[in-house]
Protein backbone atom coordinates (compact mmCIF):
# COMPACT_ATOMS: atom_id res chain seq x y z
CA UNK A 1 0.00 0.00 0.00
CA UNK A 2 1.20 3.72 -0.45
CA UNK A 3 0.22 6.92 0.93
CA UNK A 4 0.78 10.02 -1.44
CA UNK A 5 -0.57 13.64 -0.07
CA UNK A 6 -0.45 16.77 -2.02
CA UNK A 7 -1.63 20.64 -0.77
CA UNK A 8 -1.98 23.49 -2.70
CA UNK A 9 -1.51 26.85 -0.50
CA UNK A 10 -1.40 30.24 -0.95
CA UNK A 11 1.74 30.00 -0.52
CA UNK A 12 3.16 27.09 -2.49
CA UNK A 13 2.61 23.19 -2.32
CA UNK A 14 3.89 20.53 -0.10
CA UNK A 15 4.29 17.01 -1.75
CA UNK A 16 4.34 13.61 0.72
CA UNK A 17 5.05 10.24 -0.32
CA UNK A 18 5.55 7.24 1.39
CA UNK A 19 8.11 4.72 -0.39
CA UNK A 20 6.96 1.14 0.87
CA UNK A 21 5.32 -1.10 -1.88
CA UNK A 22 4.03 -3.85 -0.90
CA UNK A 23 3.29 -6.93 -3.39
CA UNK A 24 2.15 -9.93 -0.82
CA UNK A 25 3.59 -9.93 2.54
CA UNK A 26 7.22 -11.19 1.84
CA UNK A 27 7.84 -9.16 -0.55
CA UNK A 28 8.05 -5.57 0.65
CA UNK A 29 10.20 -3.13 -1.05
CA UNK A 30 11.23 0.13 -1.47
CA UNK A 31 10.44 2.38 -4.57
CA UNK A 32 10.00 6.39 -4.35
CA UNK A 33 6.73 7.02 -5.32
CA UNK A 34 7.97 10.72 -6.11
CA UNK A 35 9.24 12.16 -9.38
CA UNK A 36 10.22 15.51 -10.42
CA UNK A 37 10.59 17.20 -13.63
CA UNK A 38 12.21 20.66 -12.48
CA UNK A 39 13.85 23.11 -15.02
CA UNK A 40 14.53 25.95 -12.75
CA UNK A 41 12.77 29.18 -13.96
CA UNK A 42 10.73 27.38 -16.60
CA UNK A 43 8.91 24.30 -14.54
CA UNK A 44 8.78 22.48 -11.57
CA UNK A 45 5.91 19.40 -11.74
CA UNK A 46 6.04 16.50 -9.07
CA UNK A 47 4.22 13.12 -9.78
CA UNK A 48 2.93 11.22 -6.65
CA UNK A 49 2.07 7.78 -7.73
CA UNK A 50 -0.15 5.15 -6.32
CA UNK A 51 -1.61 1.65 -7.07
CA UNK A 52 0.37 -0.83 -9.39
CA UNK A 53 3.48 -0.28 -9.34
CA UNK A 54 4.77 -1.23 -12.74
CA UNK A 55 1.52 0.78 -14.40
CA UNK A 56 2.68 3.47 -12.69
CA UNK A 57 6.44 3.27 -13.67
CA UNK A 58 5.68 2.51 -16.81
CA UNK A 59 3.32 5.79 -17.55
CA UNK A 60 5.87 7.81 -16.32
CA UNK A 61 8.39 5.27 -18.65
CA UNK A 62 6.42 6.17 -21.93
CA UNK A 63 6.50 9.83 -21.19
CA UNK A 64 10.14 10.38 -20.74
CA UNK A 65 10.92 7.24 -23.46
CA UNK A 66 8.85 9.52 -26.27
CA UNK A 67 10.43 12.38 -25.18
CA UNK A 68 14.01 11.42 -25.24
CA UNK A 69 13.49 10.11 -29.03
CA UNK A 70 11.89 13.01 -30.15
CA UNK A 71 12.05 16.24 -27.96
CA UNK A 72 9.46 17.97 -29.81
CA UNK A 73 7.05 15.46 -28.85
CA UNK A 74 4.57 16.26 -26.19
CA UNK A 75 5.72 15.44 -22.54
CA UNK A 76 6.29 16.60 -19.11
CA UNK A 77 9.18 18.54 -20.00
CA UNK A 78 7.51 20.84 -22.86
CA UNK A 79 3.70 20.73 -21.38
CA UNK A 80 2.35 24.39 -22.29
CA UNK A 81 0.65 24.00 -18.87
CA UNK A 82 -0.32 21.48 -15.64
CA UNK A 83 -3.81 21.02 -17.01
CA UNK A 84 -2.00 19.77 -20.30
CA UNK A 85 0.51 17.48 -18.32
CA UNK A 86 -2.17 16.22 -16.59
CA UNK A 87 -4.27 15.29 -19.68
CA UNK A 88 -0.72 13.47 -21.05
CA UNK A 89 -0.20 11.45 -18.08
CA UNK A 90 -3.61 10.10 -18.23
CA UNK A 91 -3.57 9.08 -21.81
CA UNK A 92 0.01 7.52 -20.84
CA UNK A 93 -1.94 5.47 -17.66
CA UNK A 94 -4.40 4.39 -20.30
CA UNK A 95 -2.16 3.06 -23.03
CA UNK A 96 -0.23 0.73 -20.12
CA UNK A 97 -3.48 -0.21 -19.40
CA UNK A 98 -4.50 -1.15 -22.94
CA UNK A 99 -1.40 -2.88 -23.25
CA UNK A 100 -0.87 -4.81 -19.98
CA UNK A 101 -4.45 -4.80 -18.35
CA UNK A 102 -5.87 -7.58 -19.83
CA UNK A 103 -2.98 -9.84 -18.96
CA UNK A 104 -2.76 -8.95 -15.28
CA UNK A 105 -6.73 -9.45 -14.78
CA UNK A 106 -6.02 -12.82 -16.18
CA UNK A 107 -3.92 -13.67 -13.29
CA UNK A 108 -6.14 -11.79 -10.84
CA UNK A 109 -3.57 -8.53 -10.44
CA UNK A 110 -5.59 -5.42 -10.37
CA UNK A 111 -3.86 -2.95 -13.13
CA UNK A 112 -5.36 0.49 -11.29
CA UNK A 113 -3.36 2.73 -10.21
CA UNK A 114 -3.61 6.80 -9.83
CA UNK A 115 -1.88 10.32 -9.55
CA UNK A 116 -1.35 13.38 -8.09
CA UNK A 117 0.38 16.10 -10.21
CA UNK A 118 1.29 19.22 -9.07
CA UNK A 119 3.19 21.98 -9.45
CA UNK A 120 3.76 25.77 -11.54
CA UNK A 121 4.44 26.15 -15.37
CA UNK A 122 5.93 29.37 -15.98
CA UNK A 123 3.14 31.67 -17.13
CA UNK A 124 0.06 30.30 -15.40
CA UNK A 125 -0.27 29.50 -11.03
CA UNK A 126 0.84 26.52 -9.46
CA UNK A 127 -2.08 23.73 -10.14
CA UNK A 128 -2.68 20.80 -8.63
CA UNK A 129 -3.93 18.16 -10.27
CA UNK A 130 -5.72 14.15 -9.08
CA UNK A 131 -5.54 11.60 -11.75
CA UNK A 132 -8.06 8.47 -11.39
CA UNK A 133 -7.26 4.60 -12.77
CA UNK A 134 -9.22 5.54 -15.56
CA UNK A 135 -7.18 8.50 -16.49
CA UNK A 136 -9.52 11.17 -16.53
CA UNK A 137 -8.61 13.98 -14.06
CA UNK A 138 -9.93 16.61 -11.50
CA UNK A 139 -8.43 19.73 -10.52
CA UNK A 140 -8.10 21.51 -6.76
CA UNK A 141 -9.88 24.17 -5.76
CA UNK A 142 -9.70 26.72 -3.03
CA UNK A 143 -12.40 24.56 -1.20
CA UNK A 144 -10.89 21.14 -1.62
CA UNK A 145 -7.43 22.07 -1.31
CA UNK A 146 -5.66 18.97 -0.79
CA UNK A 147 -5.39 15.41 -2.60
CA UNK A 148 -4.78 12.01 -1.31
CA UNK A 149 -4.06 8.62 -2.92
CA UNK A 150 -3.41 4.68 -1.42
CA UNK A 151 -4.30 4.87 1.76
CA UNK A 152 -6.79 7.88 2.37
CA UNK A 153 -8.41 7.36 5.14
CA UNK A 154 -6.78 7.31 8.53
CA UNK A 155 -4.68 10.17 7.94
CA UNK A 156 -7.76 12.70 6.36
CA UNK A 157 -9.43 13.82 9.69
CA UNK A 158 -6.26 15.73 10.81
CA UNK A 159 -5.95 17.58 7.50
CA UNK A 160 -9.75 18.63 7.52
CA UNK A 161 -9.51 19.69 10.79
CA UNK A 162 -6.50 22.08 9.95
CA UNK A 163 -5.67 22.80 6.11
CA UNK A 164 -7.15 26.02 4.78
CA UNK A 165 -5.94 28.07 1.98
CA UNK A 166 -4.26 30.22 3.99
CA UNK A 167 -2.16 27.63 6.22
CA UNK A 168 1.76 27.95 5.97
CA UNK A 169 3.79 26.03 3.77
CA UNK A 170 5.49 25.10 7.28
CA UNK A 171 2.30 24.17 9.31
CA UNK A 172 0.91 22.75 6.19
CA UNK A 173 4.41 20.06 6.63
CA UNK A 174 4.03 19.45 9.87
CA UNK A 175 -0.02 18.33 9.58
CA UNK A 176 1.19 16.30 7.07
CA UNK A 177 3.62 14.58 9.27
CA UNK A 178 1.00 14.06 11.63
CA UNK A 179 -1.02 12.77 8.85
CA UNK A 180 1.32 10.19 7.69
CA UNK A 181 1.98 9.24 11.55
CA UNK A 182 -2.25 8.22 11.94
CA UNK A 183 -1.93 5.81 8.49
CA UNK A 184 1.34 4.24 9.63
CA UNK A 185 0.21 3.87 12.96
CA UNK A 186 -2.96 1.83 11.66
CA UNK A 187 -1.51 0.75 8.43
CA UNK A 188 2.10 -1.02 8.29
CA UNK A 189 1.90 -1.54 5.04
CA UNK A 190 2.43 2.31 4.37
CA UNK A 191 6.04 3.22 5.93
CA UNK A 192 9.15 5.38 5.74
CA UNK A 193 11.81 6.64 4.30
CA UNK A 194 8.85 9.79 3.52
CA UNK A 195 9.66 12.23 1.01
CA UNK A 196 8.88 15.77 1.61
CA UNK A 197 9.17 18.14 -1.13
CA UNK A 198 8.03 21.51 -0.76
CA UNK A 199 7.22 24.59 -3.94
CA UNK A 200 6.96 28.14 -3.01
CA UNK A 201 4.38 29.76 -5.43
CA UNK A 202 6.35 31.93 -8.40
CA UNK A 203 9.63 30.25 -7.49
CA UNK A 204 9.51 27.72 -10.17
CA UNK A 205 12.05 25.64 -8.57
CA UNK A 206 12.24 23.56 -5.67
CA UNK A 207 12.26 25.43 -2.64
CA UNK A 208 12.52 22.22 0.22
CA UNK A 209 13.47 18.40 -0.18
CA UNK A 210 13.64 15.89 2.65
CA UNK A 211 14.01 12.31 3.04
CA UNK A 212 12.95 11.09 6.10
CA UNK A 213 14.04 7.25 6.74
CA UNK A 214 12.68 4.68 10.14
CA UNK A 215 13.71 6.26 13.41
CA UNK A 216 13.88 9.88 12.41
CA UNK A 217 13.75 12.10 15.03
CA UNK A 218 11.40 14.71 14.12
CA UNK A 219 8.54 11.77 13.10
CA UNK A 220 9.73 9.95 16.35
CA UNK A 221 8.81 13.36 18.55
CA UNK A 222 5.39 14.04 16.59
CA UNK A 223 4.25 10.82 17.26
CA UNK A 224 4.98 10.75 20.86
CA UNK A 225 3.82 14.13 21.43
CA UNK A 226 0.14 13.86 19.17
CA UNK A 227 -0.22 10.22 21.05
CA UNK A 228 0.38 11.28 24.76
CA UNK A 229 -1.74 14.78 23.76
CA UNK A 230 -4.53 12.45 22.45
CA UNK A 231 -4.74 10.33 25.71
CA UNK A 232 -4.80 13.33 27.74
CA UNK A 233 -7.25 15.02 25.64
CA UNK A 234 -9.50 11.72 26.04
CA UNK A 235 -8.82 11.88 29.46
CA UNK A 236 -10.13 15.39 29.40
CA UNK A 237 -12.87 15.03 27.61
CA UNK A 238 -16.81 14.63 29.80
CA UNK A 239 -18.00 11.62 30.53
CA UNK A 240 -21.82 10.49 28.73
CA UNK A 241 -24.09 12.49 31.69
CA UNK A 242 -26.66 9.67 30.95
CA UNK A 243 -24.45 6.65 31.93
CA UNK A 244 -24.14 7.66 35.69
CA UNK A 245 -28.10 8.36 35.39
CA UNK A 246 -29.13 5.16 33.54
CA UNK A 247 -26.76 2.53 35.64
CA UNK A 248 -28.18 4.23 38.63
CA UNK A 249 -31.72 3.83 37.96
CA UNK A 250 -31.21 -0.04 36.65
CA UNK A 251 -29.61 -0.43 39.75
CA UNK A 252 -32.35 0.75 41.88
CA UNK A 253 -35.03 -1.28 39.91
CA UNK A 254 -32.79 -4.23 40.73
CA UNK A 255 -33.24 -3.70 44.22
CA UNK A 256 -36.95 -3.44 44.25
CA UNK A 257 -37.04 -6.68 42.47
CA UNK B 1 -23.11 2.99 4.79
CA UNK B 2 -22.89 1.96 8.38
CA UNK B 3 -20.61 2.10 11.40
CA UNK B 4 -20.96 -0.56 13.95
CA UNK B 5 -18.68 -0.91 17.14
CA UNK B 6 -18.52 -3.80 19.59
CA UNK B 7 -15.60 -3.88 22.39
CA UNK B 8 -15.15 -6.69 24.81
CA UNK B 9 -13.57 -5.75 28.42
CA UNK B 10 -13.09 -7.16 31.75
CA UNK B 11 -16.03 -5.14 32.81
CA UNK B 12 -18.14 -5.94 30.34
CA UNK B 13 -19.50 -5.21 26.64
CA UNK B 14 -20.19 -2.05 24.98
CA UNK B 15 -22.46 -2.18 21.87
CA UNK B 16 -22.72 0.93 19.17
CA UNK B 17 -24.53 1.34 16.03
CA UNK B 18 -25.37 4.16 13.58
CA UNK B 19 -28.91 4.16 12.00
CA UNK B 20 -28.53 5.53 8.80
CA UNK B 21 -29.18 3.31 5.13
CA UNK B 22 -27.99 4.95 2.32
CA UNK B 23 -29.28 3.47 -1.25
CA UNK B 24 -28.68 6.14 -3.37
CA UNK B 25 -28.68 9.94 -2.45
CA UNK B 26 -31.87 10.85 -2.73
CA UNK B 27 -33.11 7.34 -0.52
CA UNK B 28 -31.82 7.81 2.88
CA UNK B 29 -33.76 5.74 5.29
CA UNK B 30 -33.21 4.93 9.01
CA UNK B 31 -33.41 1.51 10.19
CA UNK B 32 -31.91 0.13 13.64
CA UNK B 33 -28.86 -1.97 13.07
CA UNK B 34 -28.65 -3.46 16.77
CA UNK B 35 -31.09 -6.36 17.50
CA UNK B 36 -31.11 -7.62 21.35
CA UNK B 37 -32.01 -11.16 21.78
CA UNK B 38 -32.20 -10.95 26.03
CA UNK B 39 -34.13 -13.15 28.75
CA UNK B 40 -33.12 -11.73 31.52
CA UNK B 41 -31.06 -14.37 34.00
CA UNK B 42 -30.36 -16.71 31.07
CA UNK B 43 -29.19 -14.96 27.78
CA UNK B 44 -28.26 -11.44 26.05
CA UNK B 45 -27.24 -11.57 22.71
CA UNK B 46 -26.59 -8.47 20.75
CA UNK B 47 -26.56 -8.40 16.97
CA UNK B 48 -25.26 -5.19 14.94
CA UNK B 49 -25.63 -5.73 11.06
CA UNK B 50 -23.67 -3.84 8.08
CA UNK B 51 -24.23 -4.10 4.51
CA UNK B 52 -27.05 -5.25 2.42
CA UNK B 53 -30.07 -4.50 4.51
CA UNK B 54 -32.48 -6.87 2.43
CA UNK B 55 -29.62 -9.70 3.74
CA UNK B 56 -28.82 -9.15 7.09
CA UNK B 57 -32.71 -8.48 8.31
CA UNK B 58 -33.80 -11.62 5.79
CA UNK B 59 -30.96 -13.93 7.90
CA UNK B 60 -31.88 -13.09 11.31
CA UNK B 61 -35.70 -12.90 9.89
CA UNK B 62 -35.27 -16.61 8.66
CA UNK B 63 -33.95 -17.32 12.30
CA UNK B 64 -36.73 -15.67 14.30
CA UNK B 65 -39.30 -17.42 11.21
CA UNK B 66 -37.96 -21.00 12.42
CA UNK B 67 -37.89 -20.42 15.51
CA UNK B 68 -41.38 -19.06 15.90
CA UNK B 69 -42.87 -22.26 13.62
CA UNK B 70 -40.75 -24.50 16.23
CA UNK B 71 -39.38 -24.21 19.43
CA UNK B 72 -37.05 -27.05 19.33
CA UNK B 73 -35.78 -25.33 16.26
CA UNK B 74 -32.27 -24.19 16.91
CA UNK B 75 -32.07 -20.38 17.63
CA UNK B 76 -30.10 -17.03 18.99
CA UNK B 77 -33.21 -17.91 21.73
CA UNK B 78 -31.84 -21.32 22.52
CA UNK B 79 -28.31 -21.38 21.36
CA UNK B 80 -26.32 -23.45 23.87
CA UNK B 81 -22.88 -20.75 23.90
CA UNK B 82 -22.36 -17.41 21.98
CA UNK B 83 -20.25 -20.17 19.55
CA UNK B 84 -23.31 -21.52 18.21
CA UNK B 85 -25.13 -18.28 17.82
CA UNK B 86 -22.04 -17.12 15.81
CA UNK B 87 -22.45 -20.24 13.47
CA UNK B 88 -26.43 -20.29 13.25
CA UNK B 89 -26.27 -16.76 12.12
CA UNK B 90 -23.40 -17.51 9.49
CA UNK B 91 -25.32 -19.91 8.09
CA UNK B 92 -28.61 -17.92 8.21
CA UNK B 93 -26.58 -15.35 5.84
CA UNK B 94 -25.49 -18.42 3.68
CA UNK B 95 -28.47 -19.39 3.47
CA UNK B 96 -30.03 -15.74 1.93
CA UNK B 97 -27.22 -15.63 -0.25
CA UNK B 98 -27.88 -18.78 -1.91
CA UNK B 99 -31.56 -17.51 -2.56
CA UNK B 100 -31.06 -14.05 -3.97
CA UNK B 101 -27.46 -13.39 -4.39
CA UNK B 102 -27.33 -14.10 -7.68
CA UNK B 103 -30.26 -11.67 -8.51
CA UNK B 104 -29.03 -9.02 -7.05
CA UNK B 105 -25.69 -9.57 -8.31
CA UNK B 106 -27.56 -9.90 -12.38
CA UNK B 107 -28.62 -6.04 -11.65
CA UNK B 108 -24.69 -5.12 -9.96
CA UNK B 109 -25.98 -5.04 -6.70
CA UNK B 110 -23.67 -6.03 -3.58
CA UNK B 111 -25.20 -8.83 -1.51
CA UNK B 112 -22.28 -8.95 0.74
CA UNK B 113 -23.16 -7.99 4.44
CA UNK B 114 -21.60 -9.02 7.97
CA UNK B 115 -22.49 -9.06 11.72
CA UNK B 116 -21.19 -8.27 15.09
CA UNK B 117 -22.69 -11.10 17.62
CA UNK B 118 -21.55 -10.59 21.21
CA UNK B 119 -23.31 -11.23 24.82
CA UNK B 120 -23.18 -14.12 27.30
CA UNK B 121 -25.01 -17.33 27.70
CA UNK B 122 -25.58 -18.23 31.32
CA UNK B 123 -22.80 -21.09 32.04
CA UNK B 124 -20.21 -18.89 30.11
CA UNK B 125 -18.31 -16.01 30.26
CA UNK B 126 -19.30 -13.03 27.90
CA UNK B 127 -18.40 -13.73 24.37
CA UNK B 128 -17.68 -11.24 20.73
CA UNK B 129 -17.47 -12.56 17.65
CA UNK B 130 -17.58 -11.42 13.77
CA UNK B 131 -18.92 -12.81 11.06
CA UNK B 132 -17.84 -11.98 7.63
CA UNK B 133 -20.10 -11.57 4.46
CA UNK B 134 -18.88 -15.51 3.32
CA UNK B 135 -20.42 -16.41 6.73
CA UNK B 136 -17.61 -17.63 8.91
CA UNK B 137 -16.32 -16.06 11.57
CA UNK B 138 -13.76 -14.82 14.49
CA UNK B 139 -13.81 -14.10 17.77
CA UNK B 140 -12.34 -11.44 19.72
CA UNK B 141 -9.34 -12.10 22.03
CA UNK B 142 -7.26 -10.19 24.87
CA UNK B 143 -4.93 -8.85 22.02
CA UNK B 144 -7.65 -7.66 19.68
CA UNK B 145 -10.67 -6.65 22.52
CA UNK B 146 -13.15 -5.18 19.68
CA UNK B 147 -14.46 -5.24 16.20
CA UNK B 148 -15.76 -3.19 13.80
CA UNK B 149 -18.21 -3.43 11.02
CA UNK B 150 -18.87 -1.02 7.65
CA UNK B 151 -17.26 2.17 7.66
CA UNK B 152 -14.41 1.12 10.02
CA UNK B 153 -11.25 3.23 9.36
CA UNK B 154 -11.88 7.16 10.17
CA UNK B 155 -12.97 5.71 14.02
CA UNK B 156 -10.16 3.27 14.30
CA UNK B 157 -6.94 5.49 15.34
CA UNK B 158 -8.85 6.45 18.26
CA UNK B 159 -9.75 3.25 19.84
CA UNK B 160 -6.08 1.80 18.95
CA UNK B 161 -4.62 4.68 21.37
CA UNK B 162 -7.21 4.05 24.52
CA UNK B 163 -8.74 0.65 24.63
CA UNK B 164 -7.34 -1.87 26.88
CA UNK B 165 -9.54 -4.75 28.55
CA UNK B 166 -9.09 -3.04 31.48
CA UNK B 167 -10.71 0.23 30.04
CA UNK B 168 -13.84 0.89 32.19
CA UNK B 169 -17.31 0.31 30.53
CA UNK B 170 -18.06 4.09 31.06
CA UNK B 171 -14.49 4.93 29.37
CA UNK B 172 -15.27 2.43 26.96
CA UNK B 173 -18.31 4.30 26.31
CA UNK B 174 -16.59 7.84 25.92
CA UNK B 175 -13.96 6.05 23.81
CA UNK B 176 -16.96 4.93 20.80
CA UNK B 177 -18.55 8.49 21.07
CA UNK B 178 -15.15 9.54 19.83
CA UNK B 179 -14.54 6.80 17.19
CA UNK B 180 -18.09 7.83 16.24
CA UNK B 181 -17.62 11.44 16.16
CA UNK B 182 -14.43 11.39 14.17
CA UNK B 183 -16.61 8.73 11.29
CA UNK B 184 -19.85 10.98 11.00
CA UNK B 185 -17.37 13.96 10.50
CA UNK B 186 -15.61 12.27 7.39
CA UNK B 187 -18.63 10.46 6.09
CA UNK B 188 -21.67 11.97 5.88
CA UNK B 189 -23.61 8.43 5.44
CA UNK B 190 -23.31 7.55 8.74
CA UNK B 191 -25.33 9.51 11.21
CA UNK B 192 -28.08 9.38 14.29
CA UNK B 193 -29.51 8.36 15.40
CA UNK B 194 -26.81 6.76 17.29
CA UNK B 195 -28.07 3.28 19.52
CA UNK B 196 -25.76 2.49 22.47
CA UNK B 197 -25.95 -0.43 24.71
CA UNK B 198 -23.96 -1.70 27.74
CA UNK B 199 -23.97 -5.39 29.19
CA UNK B 200 -22.06 -5.89 32.65
CA UNK B 201 -20.42 -9.53 32.92
CA UNK B 202 -22.43 -11.89 34.74
CA UNK B 203 -25.38 -10.18 34.34
CA UNK B 204 -27.25 -11.56 32.02
CA UNK B 205 -29.10 -8.72 30.85
CA UNK B 206 -29.15 -4.85 29.63
CA UNK B 207 -27.42 -3.01 31.62
CA UNK B 208 -28.21 0.21 29.83
CA UNK B 209 -28.97 1.12 26.53
CA UNK B 210 -29.36 4.69 25.11
CA UNK B 211 -30.37 6.32 22.21
CA UNK B 212 -28.82 10.01 21.13
CA UNK B 213 -30.19 11.57 18.13
CA UNK B 214 -29.38 14.11 15.74
CA UNK B 215 -28.02 17.21 17.76
CA UNK B 216 -27.89 15.19 21.05
CA UNK B 217 -26.10 17.66 23.77
CA UNK B 218 -23.48 14.93 24.76
CA UNK B 219 -22.62 14.24 21.08
CA UNK B 220 -22.38 18.27 20.41
CA UNK B 221 -19.85 18.89 23.31
CA UNK B 222 -17.57 15.62 22.77
CA UNK B 223 -17.76 16.86 19.42
CA UNK B 224 -16.88 20.68 20.39
CA UNK B 225 -14.27 19.38 22.99
CA UNK B 226 -12.39 17.00 20.76
CA UNK B 227 -12.16 19.40 17.73
CA UNK B 228 -10.90 22.45 19.87
CA UNK B 229 -8.23 20.43 21.84
CA UNK B 230 -7.31 18.58 18.60
CA UNK B 231 -6.64 21.89 17.07
CA UNK B 232 -4.99 23.03 20.14
CA UNK B 233 -2.69 19.83 20.06
CA UNK B 234 -1.42 20.76 16.77
CA UNK B 235 -0.63 23.88 17.29
CA UNK B 236 1.27 22.85 19.91
CA UNK B 237 3.34 20.53 18.25
CA UNK B 238 7.13 21.05 17.03
CA UNK B 239 7.45 22.43 13.68
CA UNK B 240 10.17 20.37 11.59
CA UNK B 241 13.62 21.22 12.75
CA UNK B 242 14.81 20.65 9.13
CA UNK B 243 12.39 23.41 7.43
CA UNK B 244 13.82 26.51 8.71
CA UNK B 245 17.36 25.34 8.10
CA UNK B 246 16.53 24.14 4.93
CA UNK B 247 14.90 27.06 3.74
CA UNK B 248 17.61 29.56 5.00
CA UNK B 249 20.26 27.46 2.93
CA UNK B 250 18.19 27.64 0.08
CA UNK B 251 18.00 31.31 0.38
CA UNK B 252 21.72 31.30 0.81
CA UNK B 253 22.03 29.73 -2.09
CA UNK B 254 19.75 32.20 -4.30
CA UNK B 255 21.70 35.15 -2.87
CA UNK B 256 24.82 33.78 -4.24
CA UNK B 257 23.26 33.43 -7.74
Amino acid sequence: MTYCLAMSLDAGMVFVSDSRTNAGVDNVGRFEKMKVYERAGERVIVVLSAGNLSVTQNALGLLDHQAGRDPNQLSLWNAKSMFEAAGLLGNAMREVERRDGDYMRQNRIDPSASFLLGGQVAGEAPRLFMIYAEGNYIESSRETNYFQIGEIKYGKPIIDRVLTPRTSLRDAVKCAMVSFDSTMRSNISVGPPIDVLVLEAGNLKVSMRQRLDEGDPYLTQIRAAWSEGLKQLFVGLPVPPWYDELAARQQAMQAQQ
